[in-house]
């Protein structure tokens, strides 16, 4: 049977930003799975990554082709059981699936805001989302979960709210974006902000700088598979092309999907949102917050931790995980650690796999 | 004592491309230092990357704040011994440092080719080298050595020419480049092509596409180091600016050394340059051109092999070294093979080690 779903939207007056600024009003566009227990005792909010949506399983009518982007793991009788488990997933702040972002329309000038909107920090999107679930009467969640900046968002959650959270399960993920993501971080940036549609972000009323964004989004699908897996999934294959003749054209297999990642992602993702989100990316640093990670996690003594990486994510590699789990035991706080064989690279948390599945789903039962 | 050198220019009638294209006239711009002896036995060809150029060793004037770009190996009393070897570099055929390319004047339209220039390979590149050595005469080179892809014509030399090589050293290289390598040089080409300014490789007379160039260079950049070296060099350290006023301007260190290593490329090289020589290492593949990388070494039985790689290379991996030095064993080709501990990622085979220079100077002594 197919689990359905649909966009809903929570508004609420305004959020103090760690800038100081006040954004305000705010939607969160959210979806929800599975069904609010009488003590709201078995929810799970599921965070996504940069790209992400609400969208987080089933589908929106059963002829939809594609279903949501974690339905390997979210869904009737699966890992994340939404028989058993309230699943929620919001658009985070900052985002341009439903959630206020550069594109939402800034109330002072009834304009959308662009590069007026204000930064925003990983703080902010939790903050965020934990007026949403207080909005649902939540005091207590079972787990909050997500890969890469969906496990930022786990880890914040475990830091600013360890009261809210039984448990958290950050996977692929960092207690801060090392120089070599900042960098790939930048060229999206400089790609995005140097296609001639920028138009320093006021590019609503015309052409999108969809070049740039595509760009942006060929260097992130770089990192975010392996050199194994490109080599398994391309290899040298070509297209069949004359290198001669094709030249500067596409001919290279690995060129193709490149190209087909970077265009599709134009047509459903905003240039400005992905500057914001990289950014919120790039400043968290739970060390620098706290004068040291071990310090970070001093509060967050009662939330159970489950840490996951995979061997071949070389974007957010093991040895960041590990660190992670070295400052939970520094603070006694019960942690497990699972570093995954894979080849897949980062995207490793995106794929079906049995052992990720039974693993979180044995964690879950316990939390 | 400065090394002092001068680009010396070495001109020739055509030359038959692998596209069947024939190129005419063509120049070789070139440096050499020390002397070429009697029976012309102590000639070492050095190869440079991408982004090189022939100005290896030395300076120009004594003035110069820069030296050449293998300065700390190359010269008198160092492990590629100007005292002892007529040392010889010369700017590759395609290139835009003196050498004809795409930015030299098409004598069928007295403008620049663009992208009438015809698209070469690295075997054209070492054909175009065979000349110029024919030139002075030399029958057979001590050495032809290079890193990166220095390092294929390194290795086009053995299989091509191998009664004209006693030794090769190919250094950070490899034989094919992996899908990830092509990935990323086509996130530079894209770049570039998608300037305004790029007017489909026709920007002579007017702006070049800086900006496209500049992303090219950026993505290069990060290929070129290592996780840990950008940790070392820049780790999260920021230039003070309040991130919330400074926004998407440069702020974190990692961004400002991107952002000048851009800028300053785009001042001294051509961008339709960038997208032909990419090309040819995309398309070099010794395996697919000779049926497997065996049979591509078959010839080269009279040639001594040094190879080197770097443990911390992840653009071209020390398994890729490792699979040539299969080959050249399955061959019984005598191989000397050392995969150097280093954090400095692909970069390393241009920094100074006194190990290094070592093993070079050692394995010419030999040759």
């Amino acid at each position: 049977m197919v689990l359905l779903s649909k966009i809903q939207e929570f508004k609420f007056d305004k959020l103090e930003l760690e800038s100081g600024e006040v954004l305000s009003p705010i939607t969160i566009a959210y979806e929800t799975y599975g069904n609010l227990n009488s003590d709201k005792s078995n929810a799970v909010l599921i965070c996504h990554a940069l790209s992400g949506d609400s969208h987080v399983a089933g589908k929106y009518s059963k002829d939809d082709k594609k279903a949501g982007w974690w339905d390997n793991l979210v869904g009737s009788g699966k890992a994340i059981d939404t028989d058993r488990y309230f699943v929620i997933c919001s658009n985070i702040l900052g985002g341009c699936r439903g959630s206020t972002g550069p594109s939402s329309v800034n109330p002072k000038t009834k304009k959308p805001y662009a590069l007026d909107f204000p930064l925003i920090t990983v703080g902010d999107i939790v903050n965020a989302q934990k007026k949403l679930i207080d909005h649902f009467g939540i005091k207590k969640l079972l787990c909050v979960t997500g890969g890469s900046m969906g496990g930022m968002q786990a880890l914040q959650w475990a830091v600013c709210y360890p009261d809210s959270v039984r448990s958290v399960i950050p996977i692929a993920t960092t207690s801060r974006l090392s120089a070599q993501g900042i960098a790939f971080n930048e060229v999206g940036r400089r790609a995005i902000m140097a296609d001639p549609n920028f138009n320093n972000g006021n590019y609503y009323d015309s052409n999108p700088p969809s070049d740039g964004l595509a760009i942006a989004r060929m260097v992130g699908h770089i990192t975010y598979l392996s050199d194994e897996s490109m080599h398994k999934k391309f290899g040298r294959q070509t297209q069949g092309e004359d290198k001669f003749k094709s030249k500067f054209d596409i001919n290279f297999q690995v060129e193709s999907y490149l190209r087909h990642q970077g265009l599709s992602f134009t047509q459903r993702f905003d240039a400005n949102s992905y500057l914001y989100i990289a950014k919120a990316g790039d400043y968290f640093d739970l060390a620098e917050t706290f004068g040291s990670l071990m310090k970070a996690f001093a509060g967050s003594k009662g939330v159970k931790f489950l840490v996951i990486s995979f061997t071949s994510d070389w974007l957010f590699p093991s040895y960041q995980s590990w660190e992670i789990v070295k400052a939970l035991k520094a603070n006694s706080i019960p942690v497990s650690y699972r570093n995954m064989e894979s080849s897949a690279g980062h995207d490793a948390f995106l794929l079906d796999d049995p052992q990720f599945d039974n693993i979180i789903g044995g964690f879950l039962s316990h939390a």
